[in-house]
């Protein structure tokens, strides 16, 4: 008979399947498909892998890994917020914690723990491995915007100023990775695609 | 100016995008809908890193990571192989190896060549991360095609001894898995959704 841990961690493999369906506002490079959350934090993985060298300080690369692929897993229950909603804050609602607690709560006690401690590191942003993590989630949309024309930008009117705001922090993550952002964010600007005032 | 490298990185990541429209034969689970290459490679990562424990020797888990996250990119060239396939072989085509070379080496000459590496190895299947990473691969579309009502195995007449045999890779990565895998496939056979001739 399998054990009771493996059981348990079935159950959660077979839970988390549902991110494929939640949609993220941004779209695909150079496209109209919406992405959804699993495609992203893979995307983010990836990216945390090949962009490791240039975070500020270095890092624990697994424990960002990790960080990128659960970050949203919450989002099962409390869905997608849109980083530019003002009436809903993005961090940390108390929804997002029951989330958290149901779901990674499937796993056996001490690995749901763990993972539960590695989601709240991301979101609390402090600590060097959640700024590069969080720079990471920062720059993914940054580069589906400019390759679509403006893409969430256009879509829901945000101007230059708060796209600079949610953007700098990149810049706690990685100086190197910011100075491409602003370059993005000043072309985009240039190219009408950003306005500095809408 | 962002550095050299960093400008390869961001086409590479760029470019690895197009795995989110390479779709694979297995759906999601309970489900109709086509599972495709990025959210697989996001799921595979999840279930290593919560499955690790299972793994019959201890293995260096990022490795483990960085196969699962990687292993499908040559599809985005080469396109995805049905593992049932008669007539095509899944691993290692010389179609594959070009496609290796062409997309990690977007990446700055070094990190191209540890990623090729890492790529090669899973392939390979010798090693135990290798042996791991497999055994996930074997072990998600045997989730989704239990929870489908057969799944890949009833739309393409696939039976118990090509199951099976496909199958037995997972216990190379893992007797435990292994273990409940054999009991999901003989549950599937009882239940008829898995021939034992077709």
């Amino acid at each position: 008979m399998p054990s009771d841990n493996l059981l348990k961690q079935i159950e959660f493999i077979k839970e988390i399947d549902k991110l494929k369906y939640i949609q993220r506002k941004t779209r695909l490079l150079n496209s109209d498909r919406h992405e959804n959350d699993a495609e992203h934090s893979w995307h983010l993985a990836m990216m945390a892998i090949v962009l490791a060298e240039h975070s500020n300080e270095p890092v624990d690369i697994l424990k960002v890994i990790k960080m990128v692929l659960i970050h949203d897993i919450v989002e099962i229950d409390a869905g997608d917020t849109f980083i530019y909603d003002a009436q809903k804050n993005h961090s940390n609602t108390d929804e997002e914690r029951i989330a958290a607690n149901r779901i990674f709560g499937l796993l056996p006690g001490e690995q749901a723990a763990d993972l539960i401690a590695v989601w709240e590191e991301f979101e609390a942003g402090e600590t060097k491995e959640a700024r590069f993590a969080r720079s990471m989630d920062r720059l993914e949309p940054l580069l589906q915007n400019t390759s679509n024309n403006g893409g969430t930008w256009a879509e829901f009117g945000v101007d230059y100023n708060k796209v600079y705001g949610k953007k700098k922090v990149i810049k706690m993550g990685s100086e190197a990775i910011w100075g491409f952002a602003e370059m993005l964010i000043d072309e985009s600007v240039e190219k009408g695609i950003l306005k500095k005032n809408v």
